[in-house]
């Protein structure tokens, strides 16, 4: 069985993503896709699409777990599932990884965080990347209770640490 | 057709669940019988226990929307519905309600906030109740991002809000 | 807390509905209120909203749970809940009742139906009132495979059935 | 991106499964795969496992819908997702495939089947594999009622008719 990795943050939509935001996701998804991991997101723009084609440039996997249809899929998505269900979609996207892996990201990604933590799934928020993520690691957002998640200075961090927990 | 008003916070074994947390929702649970309104939660204890106290003592109807099974409901649910999803059931609480009030909590609640806010429903924060509740507030955790929260410093004001929006 | 008896079949767009079916829904419905039971549907026409005219006739509750929002709740309905995943709420109508009546209806019937029976939930079924139900019964669809349905020949008879599983 | 085909089928535990219903699911996942699609199933034993088995002879990628955890998957599954909410994921298993094809199978295929119905998926109800499939077969259960299913006499028929639709 293969290993999954589930990346989450921003749609394509979010004026504040960054530059870096988005070159971290795709160092993520090729990192994660030369682990011989497949790479599970919610299958739109942003975050989860640069995540999306990095893996594809390393030959990977990639997942998508959609809201409703496939044609809402991004075009480096091998596999998407149309679960019909809006944004509710958003706990399968937290389920499907053997770990979480959080880039910027907006009350979506803090949904899927959330659902996340209350799983007890692996989390690894990575600092910098802006949005949600890096409010929650400038106040400890909740940190120590009930679950614990990661902190990474860099993609390369949080796919290590993805693999090890 | 009644309105419907969710409250959602701290289960029971919260240790930093405070007195005062607890009184307003079960203020909050009265106010929102008194107005004819049904008071839905999660079912379980702590605050959800407390609002639905609340509520039964001005005769108002508390439903709960169970993570499994009727018999986890506190004693104050009349309408239990079991949904055998777990915490995934999180986005029912959230939906169910005309507006989501939030007291204290942690990731569960937070779940409960974030999906409020993806899906444009009013979301009513009480300051002072402790737990991630205040610290959205106190660091305006993306205010005026896709959707907006309403600050209420006490039961009356957060019941007042939830009718009006 | 309060006993719910769920009731499924057809909505009003259903041509094979027969008045006899609408019939049996509201009988069950006056019966289920008359017991001081909560009857939960799916919220929609036909089948439901005959139940639900029923109940209120008895002033007994009715719950709806929507496949997406409020305003698609018939006339009857108290309190409604827009579980915004379309038709996937079927599984929410079979959850909440401590048992299910089914009365005509088509596929949709038929997925709450399947639902019930792998959730082990008691399910009656009333002969004469068309669509799969009848089918069921016809060929006594695998009967004594995992769970066990029962099928009754009357509102009264189902309804008894109903609290007495 | 991929096609995705989606199989259902009883589980291992089911005494009236027969060999020739497990072999036509092998069949079926050796000619998926062929044609370069995903295997998509509940991941359980049975039908599931005999199409995975198949599909991963030649090659093929495999996707379990798991109710709750990895560890419950067949040995022949590439990628697992833990959905945690049980049965309820049938709807899942039925939503991912651009059509579902049913080989035997008892309320839970039933689940899917109805599920694949009111979604509008094609459909596709292998003959002689016993079962709910052969129940409907036999009695025209609902055939032309909201959506349409096809017959297939032989798993050659149903992947062709799979891929046409």
């Amino acid at each position: 069985m293969k290993k999954v990795i589930s990346v989450c943050g921003s749609d394509g939509d979010d004026a504040e993503l960054s530059d870096y935001a988005l070159q971290v996701a795709e160092d993520v998804g090729r990192l994660v896709a030369r682990k011989g991991a497949v790479l599970a997101c919610g299958g739109h723009g942003g975050v989860m699409q640069a995540a999306c084609k990095g893996a594809k440039e390393e030959n990977g996997i990639t997942l998508g777990i959609m809201p409703y249809a496939k044609d809402e899929a991004n075009e480096y998505i091998d596999i998407a599932i149309p679960t019909t269900i809006g944004n509710v979609r958003n706990f399968l996207v937290a389920n499907a990884g053997d770990a979480v892996i959080a880039i910027g990201g907006r009350w979506g990604t803090l949904n899927e965080i959330s659902y996340a933590m209350i799983s007890g799934k692996p989390l690894i928020l990575i600092k910098g990347t802006g949005g949600c993520v890096d409010k929650i690691i400038d106040i400890h957002l909740m940190q120590n209770i009930e679950s614990k998640y990661y902190i990474a200075g860099s993609a390369e961090e949080a796919v290590e640490k993805a693999f090890e927990l």
